[in-house]
């Protein structure tokens, strides 16, 4: 355990004896910095469904990584065995969270190395698991900085930008996608000044990005969800970088719910809204964002967590979708590690 | 203090001596429903400002009943004595809060009667003043009635209505402003579907609004405020009814901070946005919301209240504005207690 988050501590990681999933556990952010080793599969879904790992790009990597070292330890010599086991484990992961693609586009991939190695041993499978889902996590890293490159392009030098959830290196493995433009314009001397919405109700805003950030030095103003339109209406913000959880063939977006919010007002306020997305989360096969798989979850985020006394009546319903679709006609413009994408979207099989 | 918040229980009363104004205490709810007593110009004040008292009728109201009691209480027989020390009071009560014209105005008619009564003895002008604090009180109550009977008929049985922040009874003598038309389609049997925001970062709509809605007995749903995209987008939305702190001459509204988020992600998806405003805030002094003064409260209340662990990291600044401004354009009509007014807006002397 640190007091203080370090940028060179990995988000996502395997251990030195490649048998136990690293993470940083991220529902006890900002207090407590404590990286958990994880070797259980069961424990591995848990992490990702209680968000202890979130961010669709890191998910993707704790999974791949997740799975190698469950196979790993399973012990299990007999190939046909392996497989099947592999298999079952591989969708029981893959059920934790809907509605990311990148969760299950890192199982599918490590899925393939099965089918690619049909004839070697488990214990050389192995080995070509733990490259692969090594693979996964460092084309993230190089996705992300290819992001932030690309969206550097777009701004200039003092301007205010804005983000919604955490899109930032605690959501990847490193630089984040929202925010990598914000890391490599700290290295370039932009002094960008950044402000986070807080982002209801698990404040990943508040909790992670307004704490990476700051952590790393740049200028960061925290607001609540719904000041958006107050500070845009007097102009304050420049452009808006998001992250997302799926992005349709239309480009229609799935992202972190309020996104919509923020780009309706960032519509009519005229203010650039950017939504950063590896490739790895675009999907071909989804036609539009009405296709996409809203996560519903419990009603006691809204009403009791982090709560030292209850805030809403008892036995109140709640509406909690974790999502929502923004409209790729609120969308400036996706950008991605092969480059800017501007309206009319189309996502086709390039990016499987 | 009783277990269940019950509607005959008075928002702001004068207790029978006419010696003390009676509050429920809204910080305590919904967890705790306790009338507190107050008789101190200084605790009064502090009760507006703390928002244990609070919306803009109430305040009003409050602030006519509190200085009527703080007044009497004094015991200065001197009418020029007492004059001077009612001026200094009803300064420093204003001083409470500045968005919102109802408590400057609900003063300037308390003032008002010291001047239309020069020549009178201070028993009797006391007797004036209770009178006059009563009257704001009663006028209130049949504008809110009006209010809902206005905006019930641009409304069918069955809609599904959404709120945002506590414009309600608890904001109000009786019946609420934007909240008037639920309770009067409760009575009459309209069997509307209520979503609330729970309104960050003070969670008025969560504490507030969803806990008397429910306690009257309605279908309430709670959301958090950046899940109206989400709703408005799949058409579960109806209408809008909102409260307000103060309306300009050109129909700018100043409301409780979030409020022209939900305008615009109304207007997007093409739901009527009704701004529900007793004469009372309608100020014709004010030529649109850019003259507005906006307050900025503590960022504590953004980091820390509320939460049993700080939720966000030490020293970071916040931005928290507690009103924002929505443009007339976003507004599909402005009811009031005289009738449905839309655009373009003009609100002249007559609303004074």
């Amino acid at each position: 355990m640190r007091n203080k988050y370090d940028h060179m501590v990995e988000t996502v990681d395997i251990d030195e004896n490649g048998d136990r999933l690293l993470i940083i556990d991220q529902t006890l952010l900002p207090g407590e910095i404590k990286v958990i080793g994880l070797k259980d599969i069961k424990d591995i879904r848990e992490a990702i469904y209680l968000l202890k790992v979130r961010g669709a790009p890191a998910i993707g990597v704790a999974a791949a990584i997740g799975i190698y070292v469950v196979s790993k330890n399973s012990n299990i010599n007999d190939r046909r065995d392996f497989d099947a086991k592999f298999r079952e484990n591989a969708a029981y992961l893959n059920s934790a969270r809907p509605t990311a693609v990148n969760l299950s586009r890192a199982l599918e991939r490590m899925e393939k190395v099965l089918e690619d190695n049909k004839d070697i041993e488990v214990c050389r499978l192995l080995e070509k698991l733990k490259e692969e889902a090594l693979k996964i996590k460092e084309e993230d890293t190089r996705m992300c900085r290819s992001i932030g490159e690309n969206a550097l392009g777009l701004l200039k030098k003092g301007d205010t930008l804005l983000t919604h959830c955490n899109a930032g290196q605690l959501a990847t493995s490193k630089y984040g996608t929202a925010t990598a433009v914000m890391y490599l314009g700290k290295e370039k001397g932009y002094d960008f000044r950044i402000y986070c919405d807080e982002t209801r109700p698990l404040l990943q805003g508040a909790r992670l990005t307004a704490y990476e950030l700051s952590c790393a030095g740049m200028d960061v103003t925290l607001c609540c969800d719904n000041m958006v339109a107050s500070l845009m209406r007097q102009g304050v913000i420049d452009a808006v970088f998001v992250g997302c959880d799926r992005v349709a063939s239309n480009g229609d977006v799935a992202n972190k719910i309020g996104t919509s919010v923020v780009a309706t007002v960032a519509a009519r306020y005229k203010v650039p809204f950017y939504v950063c997305a590896p490739s790895s989360t675009i999907d071909p096969d989804t036609a539009t964002g009405d296709d996409i798989v809203i996560e519903q979850r419990p009603g006691a985020e809204v009403t009791d967590m982090w709560y030292e006394k209850r805030m809403a009546p008892d036995n109140i319903k709640v509406y909690n979708p974790a999502f929502d679709i923004t409209d790729n006609e609120l969308i400036t413009a996706i950008i991605t590690e092969k480059g800017i994408y501007r309206a009319p979207y189309f996502f086709g099989r390039e990016f499987i």
